[in-house]
C-alpha cells in the first residue's frame, strides 16, 4: 500500500482500516531498514499514527511540521514521496536520518539538536501572519526534549506573543533514558489525580442540590475559577497553560480515530494550543517496547535478526566490532577510579548509556548525575561540585557540548575550576550525519582559558590522559571518538607531561603533525611514503592546549607541515600550529598542508567513507604529502 | 554605621532600626559610588534590604549565597568587610563590580551572565551533603534571569533531587527591560487572583454546614487534592512548585522583619524552597523607581546631579562622549531599513535599550521582538523567520551570544539561512571587566559555514556592512565595539566586496593587519614608526571570512607582520591570518606578532586604560613593530 502513496495527498483518500495497514505496512519497513542500516527505531516506531493523523489533517508542505530532533520521523519521510528510497536511510548519497530541507520541501526545518522546534515554528508562525497567509504552524515535540531550557525560552515567548501554533507534545515518558528531574515526576504524578475531576464534579452536585440560590452564584464563581483551574486539575502539562497556551489531551497517540478528531479541533483555534498524545516508544516491535534505550539509536547491524519477533529481518551484513569503544573505557576507568577516590562524581546529560556510564549509575547513583537534555545545567552544575571541591566528570558528545560552550567559558574557565570534561563523539560520528559530527570542539575548546586540551591516540594514552585530568588544579577536557580504539594499546611512550607532544618517528622531509585517533592514519601514510623517496617525522601532539612549541619547532625544520585533524580547518589543529609557526624564528619558510573538515558538511555515510572522502585516511595523508613535493 | 560592620557577624548585633538606619546609608554611599564610577544601580538599591536580611539569618561564608548575575549584590560587599574599598568598584585595581572569588570567600561563585545560580548552588548542596556539612545553599535570582532557560533545567533537576536548597526569586517585575513573555503575564495576572482563596473557604464552609455527613468526607479529599491545588491557588510561581520546590510567599522585600521570619522559617525546610520577594527596582531613589530601565547599568559619570534627589551627588569627572556610538548608528540604520522593506525584523534578547533599538520597538512593534535572556531561542526564532523568507536581524552582546553558539551553527550555518548578527559589545568592554568582554566572537564566529564575519572600522564602514548583510543569501555577522564611533566617517575607500581587504597605507619594512576599531591605532603607530625609519603597510581587513589572500600575501611579502585584534589570541584575526599563511608560497619565512587578549582576563578598567594594559593602543602597536626589529 505504500508504495501507492507518494504524497500526503494520497494519504487523505484512505479509510481508516486502510490507515491501518499502511501503519503496519510502515512499522515492517522501518525494523527492516533500520536493522541493516542502523537508525532511530523505537521514536520513530512509536510516531507512526500520530505523523499520519498530521499528515491526514494538515495539509504539507503549506502547512508546516517541524520534528524537535528528527529521530522520529521516518514516517514522514515514507507519507512524503521518499518511501521508495527509504532502503538508502542514512548510506551515502541516500536518505538523512533526519528531516533536511534539501530532501523535500516537507521538511521545513533541519532538526538533530533536541529543543529547537518551539523556537523555529515560532519564528514560522510570526512570519506567517506578517506575510498575511494562513497556514498551520506544528511543532511536534517529545517529553526528553522540553527538558531542554531553550524550548523552555521558546514556550514562554510563543505563549506571550498568542500565535496560533500547535505544540504536538509527543509524551513517551522517556527521552533517550528515562526521564529525569522534577518535570518528570510532576508529570506522572498528575496522570493519577483523575480523582480530581470526579471531586470537582461531587462538589459541584451537592452545592447545587443543598443550596439553590447561594450555591448557584458560588457555582457561577466556581466555574469562573475553574476556567483557570481546569488545565490544573486536568492536565499533567499544567504547567505550560501558565505559560499561556491551551492545554488538550492527553490522548491515546496511537488511535488514530482520536488523533484526526483531535487535530481537526485543534486546527481551527488559532491560538497557542498544545496537544498531549501519549505514545509508546518502540510501539508494535516487542524487544523496542520493552527496551526502548536500547533501540533508541541503533548503529549499523547491531540489530541481529534474534532480537525481533519479525522473522523477515535479514542478518548483519557487516560484522560486530570486537574491540572495546573508547566510551566503554572511559566508564570503565571511572568506575575504578571512583571506587578509590569519592570526590569522583559523574554528570551526563540524558546519555547515561551513549557515554558509557551505565554501570557508573548503577554502582554509584549518589555520586551520577543525568540532568536531562540540559547540557548548559549540566556544565554550570559541574562547576557548582568544583567550588565545594568535589572532582565532576562532565561526559557529553561533542555536538552537544556546543551548547555549553557559554558555561565553559564563564562559570568554569574563567573561574578556573577543576571540572573534567569527557567529549565523546569528536570528529566524524557516520551514519547521523552533518547535524551530529564533533566537528568544532578542537576550536572551540581551545579558546578556553585555563584549560588543558587533549585527545588520546590509543587506550593506553587515555587512561594516562584521564590520570592526568584528576591530578590538575585546573579545567580539562578530553576528546574522543565514536567507536573501537585503535587497538594499538602497548604505547612506547612514557610518562604523559602537560603539553609534552610524542615523537613517533623521525624524518628530514616532511613533519605530519596529528593528535588522537589520526595519528596512526598519519604513520601509515609515513611508511607508504618511503616507497617514494620520503621520509616523514610524525608528532603526534597529544595536547592542542598548551601546545609544544619544541615540537612545531622540529616540524618546521623540514619546511613541510600537514596538519590531520577530525575537526573544522579553522582554529583547531592546523590554527593552533599555524599559529606557533608564526611566533618562531624561522629560516626558511613552512608550507602547512592542512587536512580536515571543510565547510560543506560531510554527508552521512560510514566513518570510513566519510574519512576517504575528506582525505583523512592514510592514502588521503600520502596523497597530500605528494603534492606538497609536486608529485601528485 | 557602616565603618563598624567588617563582617556579616557585626550585622547580626545591630537591632531593627539601626539595620534600617544602616540600609538608607549604604544606599546613598552606592548612589554617591555609581555615581562617579557607574554600576548597576538599580538592581543593587532595590536588594539592600534583602541582602541584610540574607546575611543576618545566615552564617555567610560557611552558609553559600550566589548571586545570579551578580550586579545586584553592592550591598553583599558592603556587608562582607569591602566597605572601604567601595569607592574604588569598577576602577583598575578596586573592586569588581560582580562577586568575585578572587576578592572575598564571601562570593563564592562568579557571576556576570544570567541564569546560572541554580545550577552552580545545586552543585555546592550536592557536595555538601556528599562531605557531610550542614551548611546552607542560596541562590538569589531575578525575574528577568528566570527566562533563560538554563535557570530552568537547573529548577528541573533541583526538584527532583530534592535537595536542601533555598531560591529566593527577586521579583521586580522587570529584568532589564520590562519583562517580556508569558511567564511575565501570568506572574501578574496570578497575583490578583485572590479570589480563589475567599472562594475556596466559602465552598468548605457550605459542604460542612449543609451536608455534615457526606460533606466530611469530601472535605477530607477536598483538602488532600488541596494540598496539591494549595500552590496553584496563592502563588504566582505555581508552576515552580510543579517542579518540586516547596514555594512560600510572596512577601514584601523591603520589610527587613517580615524577610528575617521568612528567612528564618525556610532555613530549616531542609527541601528545595523557593522564597518569592517582592522588591521595587531602584528603591529609595526616586529617578530609579521611576526609570529603573534607565539606571540598570550606568557608564562612568552618565548620571548628572540633576537627575538625582540627593544633592551630594558631584559632578561627572569626565565629559560626556557627543560622537555617536555604533549602537546608535545600528539602532538609526535599521529604523531606515524597515522603513522601506517589511520584511525586515529586529530580535533582542532582553536588550532592546543597550542594542540601540529602542525607537525600532516603538516604530515596528510587529516586526520588534524582546524574547527575553534567552539568546538561544532568540537565534532559533530568527531562523524560523528567514525560511518563512523575512529578514531577522539579531542583536546580542558579543559575550551573551555566546550562549548560542550552538544554535548559530546548527540551526543558521548549516542551513544557510540569512540570518544577520549585530554583534554589538566586541572586544573590550570596560569596567564590567573579564564576563563582560566579547573576547571570543572572532573565534567563534569563524568556525561558522557559510557565514560572512566582518568588522566596520568607521561609521560609514559599517552601513556599507549592514547594506551588504542584507544582500547577502546567507548569514552575517557584523561585530562592533561598545563606544563611539571612530568619528572618522569620511571613509576613502570604495565599494564594499565580500572578503576584500583595504589596503589604508603601503610600506615595505612591515605590515599592521587589523579589522574594525583598531584599525585607527594601526594607522597611528605606522605613522609614529616614520620617525624610526620603518614604513608599514597597513591593511584593514574588514573581513575575518571570507578572507582576502591577495590581502595576506601583500602583506606578508615585507617578511614581518603584526595582528591587531580585541579578542582571544587563539583562532581569530591572528588565527586566520597565520592559517592563511602556511597555505601561500613563500619565499621567506614570515615571523608575526599577535597582539590581542591573552589567557589571562582583563581586568575592569576603562577601556582605554585596557588597551594601554595589552598593548592594544597606537603605542603598544609601535613597541611590538620595533620589538620585531629588535629595536625595543
Amino acid at each position: 500500500m505504500l508504495s501507492l502513496i507518494k504524497s500526503p495527498a494520497d494519504l487523505k483518500k484512505l479509510n481508516l482500516s486502510e490507515m491501518a495497514a499502511l501503519a503496519e505496512e510502515m512499522r515492517a519497513l522501518m525494523i527492516k531498514v533500520v536493522s541493516h542500516n542502523g537508525g532511530h527505531l523505537a521514536s520513530s516506531l512509536g510516531a507512526i499514527e500520530l505523523i499520519m493523523a498530521l499528515h491526514y489533517v494538515f495539509d504539507s508542505p503549506e502547512d508546516q511540521i517541524i520534528f524537535d530532533v528528527g529521530h522520529q520521523a521516518y514516517a514522514h519521510k515514507l507519507l512524503t514521496g521518499r518511501a521508495e528510497l527509504f532502503s538508502s536511510l542514512r548510506q551515502l548519497g541516500g536518505l538523512s536520518g533526519f528531516p533536511r530541507r534539501e530532501e523535500s520541501p516537507h521538511d521545513i526545518f533541519n532538526t538533530g539538536h533536541s529543543s529547537t522546534s518551539i523556537s523555529a515554528a515560532l519564528g514560522l508562525a510570526v512570519a506567517r501572519d506578517q506575510l498575511e497567509k494562513n497556514n498551520s504552524v506544528v511543532a511536534v515535540i517529545g517529553d526528553g526534549a522540553l527538558t531542554g531550557g531553550m524550548a523552555l525560552e521558546a514556550i514562554n515567548h510563543a505563549g506571550g506573543l498568542q500565535k496560533n501554533l500547535l505544540v504536538v507534545y509527543n509524551d513517551n515518558r522517556m527521552s533517550i533514558s528515562p526521564n529525569v528531574g522534577a518535570l518528570s515526576q510532576y508529570l506522572s504524578l498528575k496522570l493519577t489525580t483523575q480523582e480530581h475531576i470526579v471531586l470537582r464534579e461531587r462538589v459541584k452536585s451537592i452545592l447545587e442540590r443543598v443550596s439553590p440560590q447561594r450555591g448557584g452564584r458560588l457555582i457561577k464563581r466556581f466555574q469562573r475559577a475553574e476556567e483557570s483551574l481546569k488545565s490544573f486539575l486536568i492536565s499533567p502539562t499544567s504547567f505550560l497553560a501558565a505559560w499561556g497556551f491551551k492545554y488538550i489531551g492527553p490522548i491515546d497517540g496511537h488511535d488514530l480515530d482520536r488523533l484526526v478528531h483531535a487535530l481537526n479541533q485543534v486546527r481551527n483555534l488559532k491560538r497557542p494550543v498544545i496537544l498531549h498524545v501519549l505514545t509508546t516508544k518502540g510501539k508494535g516491535f516487542p524487544p523496542a517496547e520493552e527496551n526502548p534505550m536500547a533501540f533508541h539509536g541503533l548503529g549499523r547491524s547491531k540489530m541481529a535478526p534474534s532480537q525481533g519477533a519479525l522473522q523477515e529481518i535479514e542478518p548483519p551484513t557487516e560484522p560486530v566490532q570486537d574491540k572495546r569503544s573508547y566510551t566503554e573505557v572511559f566508564g570503565q576507568y571511572l568506575i575504578e577510579a571512583a571506587k578509590n577516590d569519592p570526590k569522583i562524581n559523574a554528570i551526563t546529560a540524558a546519555m547515561s548509556q551513549g557515554t558509557g556510564l551505565e554501570k557508573f549509575f548503577e554502582l554509584y547513583p549518589e555520586r551520577a548525575f543525568d540532568v536531562g537534555i540540559a547540557e548548559q545545567h549540566a556544565v554550570a552544575f559541574a562547576a557548582g561540585l568544583a567550588v565545594a571541591g568535589l572532582k565532576p566528570v562532565v561526559a557529553i558528545y561533542s555536538t552537544f557540548l556546543q551548547r555549553a560552550f557559554d558555561q565553559l567559558y564563564h562559570d568554569v574557565a574563567l573561574q578556573k575550576l577543576p571540572v573534567i570534561l569527557a567529549v565523546d563523539r569528536a570528529g566524524l560520528v557516520g551514519e547521523d550525519g552533518p547535524t551530529h559530527h564533533g566537528a568544532l570542539d578542537l576550536s572551540y575548546l581551545r579558546l578556553l582559558p585555563n584549560f588543558t586540551v587533549m585527545a588520546p591516540k590509543d587506550e593506553f594514552e587515555f587512561t594516562q590522559m584521564l590520570d592526568l585530568a584528576f591530578s590538575l588544579p585546573g579545567p580539562s577536557a578530553i576528546r574522543y571518538p565514536r567507536g573501537a580504539v585503535s587497538g594499538r594499546s602497548q604505547s612506547q611512550s612514557g610518562p604523559l607531561e602537560v603539553g609534552r607532544a610524542e615523537i613517533l618517528r623521525d624524518g628530514q622531509d616532511l613533519a605530519i603533525l596529528a593528535l588522537g585517533q589520526p595519528v596512526w592514519a598519519a604513520m601509515e601514510a609515513a611508511e607508504n611514503l618511503k616507497s617514494h623517496g620520503l621520509e616523514a617525522t610524525v608528532i603526534n601532539l597529544r595536547f592542542i592546549k598548551p601546545l609544544d612549541l619544541e615540537a612545531i619547532l622540529k616540524a618546521a625544520q623540514t619546511g613541510k607541515i600537514i596538519t590531520v585533524e577530525e575537526n573544522i580547518l579553522q582554529g583547531g589543529l592546523n590554527g593552533a600550529v599555524s599559529e606557533a609557526l608564526g611566533r618562531l624564528d624561522l629560516k626558511a619558510p613552512v608550507k602547512v598542508k592542512a587536512l580536515g573538515l571543510g565547510d560543506d558538511p560531510v554527508a552521512q555515510a560510514s566513518p570510513a567513507q566519510q574519512r576517504a572522502l575528506l582525505g583523512l585516511d592514510a592514502p588521503g595523508i600520502e596523497k597530500a604529502a605528494l603534492e606538497l613535493f609536486g608529485k601528485s
